[in-house]
């Protein structure tokens, strides 16, 4: 089976069954990783390009890793150094890499809906590894990727997703994606941090922390990105603590096989103590390790490969 | 047939024959990027260094992935980050990475005549990928290679640049090379950006824009470099649009057959129409395509290489 | 014969042996680089990352270049772009980093240690790159590589170092690594610039420049680190020449066979003139050829190779 189509944009779009093909696909990359040659030749000759209009260090390099184990050459784009300073829009910088013949463009961009309108425009694979606070789907794959790994499957699930759900790309793929596939989600923050009418993307809305994580099988915490607020949204990051941090205490309503996961980088004793970021239950370092393969699975479908 | 030098570092020093050499040995290089393996083994094992001191992604972009294609090693060296701001001499940098037995260097500096300097110096092929406002060989290179795709050749061609003759490197080699082959330039644009004595380059000078174009097979836009002018060159650009912006009115004074250049990125509205830009006679972005495949010969011919 | 740890941290842990290992690996390495294909495919399909806490690019291109030309991938994670900017500790940044598996991470650090707590916290091997003022072991075997070459040996040898001792990490690997191979190190600079009680490490201090220099086989000036001074440590850049300057005259002093040695970027006229830097025997250039083949030589043995 291939991916019937050439970019990968968001949740929102894809099947069940091209969710499953890309957890498949990543599982059978994943071995790759813990061999002593970490590196097939499946995309020798193919240009990876990351073009990224925000910064970022780990998806960036888990891409670039996910490329280089595949043969890709790579290539990385940052706009700060480039000639966004010189006024060119960013469909001329855009088309501009695609004269120069890449198969797959990785983007991140502060703009939601940048990489949709970018991927109509290219011949080459694009991948939407970040676009405002609207999807970041390689993110959600790798998390759906974890969970499936431990539960098994998504079916009748009960998944906790706690913190910024207005503002999170994160929180907004693993909706899509969860829902899709048939776990049940809650999300529960602060309330300027809960966009109205998000229960009509399927999920319900816990008035406290504790009534999330009562009896789910996985706790999502999304990270409190002091950095993106222009107005503060909480009074004090020891107040968010208090009413949505996730603490050992907290972590026993859960079911008592649940586990933890965080898109990261944390911040710890805010969003998350450091005892639970470090327990047993954490996933948050499994995470990171199935991104690589996840990404490897997305730059492999997107250029055609198949099952 | 090979290139008698270790470098490239402007139009001015390459006769008729070398400047065939490297515009069939482009055409050679071109369809690999259009294969599903856009990679051949020419230089594996050589190390090719990105010796930037002036901010570009384009350019260096350009020839990362002309070496990555040619199977070369790249190192960028961003001149920001290193050793300069420990008040380090160019040269005792490029004595540096010489030591590291690289076997090209490709060098953006901000002083006209300093990749002249360090060629002199030491023994990798040294490719001058811009020098203030002095010459940018790899740039005009694509661009005769664009026209002579076109036209099948250069004798008797008539070819108009406009823009800021005087600050342009993009200009300076493009005349350089274009006379060289037999073609005949004419040059316009604000009299502030008209250098006294083009004429000795073998250029005419034409007092508007419309008198440039009249009866022209090529129309070379450049850049109006507004990051560049310490001192303003005219008084908006709305008023250099209005005299020496090509909009689709002024492109109906140059042949029918006539196509547009631009070396971007471009500045729409202001020194070239959008409608232009993007019109069926614009050739920006095939530009960008044989930019690839230039710097491909070019860094095959100087590390010895030959058809 | 191979490495029996993982780690490169620091001369102060490494035997006769394990240097003799290093270097003798560095040698057999060396005549690559000078091969038109430099390239071997020892550490195929190995991920090397280079995590980079300050400002570098001497040094990371030269690890950079030592593991492509064995054929590893590299990825170069500069810190001022990464999460370090969104509050992540340091720790938490590298096990990421471990988490998507690369097997050797160089790393350069502002504080002293932060090599050795990373080593003990993850399984990839861990070059120190420089952490603080207290250790650059890659440079050092750099250096005694260098020594080796032209002198066979260390037994008995006598190396003067000159310049800022209290703030030099490449003075502190040099004097570890140096005693424990058998030659003696006298140290000379300023008095601020020395260390109270550095004789305890199996130095001599010399009052003057001309009695550190007198008889001595080796010269090692050090780099005035200007940057790095919160507060002068000495009236002006002409009076540290005046007094701690390596000129024609002092060189005199060593015995006629000594040569001379700098880590760079080198001060010409503070530390060192312009005529003594570029004079025959300088080797402040080969050193940095040198220094590829050890770090090839470092990479290749922490990964498990051996001779």
């Amino acid at each position: 089976m291939k991916l019937n189509r050439k970019d990968i944009l968001g949740l929102k779009d894809l099947s069940v069954e091209e969710i499953n093909l890309i957890l498949d696909t990543a599982d059978s990359f994943r071995d790759i990783a813990t061999r002593k040659r970490k590196k097939v030749p499946t995309l020798q000759g193919n240009t990876v390009v990351n073009l990224f209009y925000e910064k970022s260090t780990r998806t960036r390099t888990s891409f670039e890793i996910a490329a280089k184990r595949l043969s890709a050459d790579t290539v990385n784009f940052v706009a700060a150094e480039s000639s966004v300073g010189k006024g060119e829009t960013f469909i001329d910088t855009v088309k501009n890499i695609e004269a120069m013949h890449p198969d797959v463009i990785v983007v991140r961009h502060s703009s939601a809906g940048a990489p949709h309108m970018l991927a109509k425009m290219i011949k080459p694979g694009v991948i939407n590894a970040g676009d405002g606070a609207h999807e970041h789907p390689s993110q959600a794959l790798l998390d759906m990727s974890m969970i499936r790994d431990e539960k098994g499957g998504f079916a009748g699930l009960e998944v906790a997703i706690i913190g910024d759900i207005a503002h999170s790309r994160v929180a907004r793929s693993n909706i899509y994606g969860l829902t899709r596939m048939g776990a049940k989600v809650r999300v529960s923050g602060p309330a300027t941090m809960i966009p109205p009418g998000i229960e009509r993307l399927g999920v319900t809305v816990a008035p406290t922390i504790e009534e999330a994580l009562r009896g789910v099988d996985v706790i999502m915490m999304l990270r409190i990105q002091l950095e993106r607020q222009a107005r503060p949204l909480f009074s004090s990051t020891r107040e968010y603590s208090r009413f949505f941090g996730l603490n050992e205490q907290r972590v026993r309503l859960a079911r008592p096989d649940a586990f933890i996961m965080h898109p990261g980088p944390i911040n710890r004793g805010v969003e998350i103590d450091s005892a639970v970021a470090d327990s047993e239950r954490s996933r948050i370092l499994n995470q990171v390790t199935n991104g690589v393969a996840v990404r490897m699975a997305l730059l492999y479908l997107v250029t055609g490969g198949g099952n």
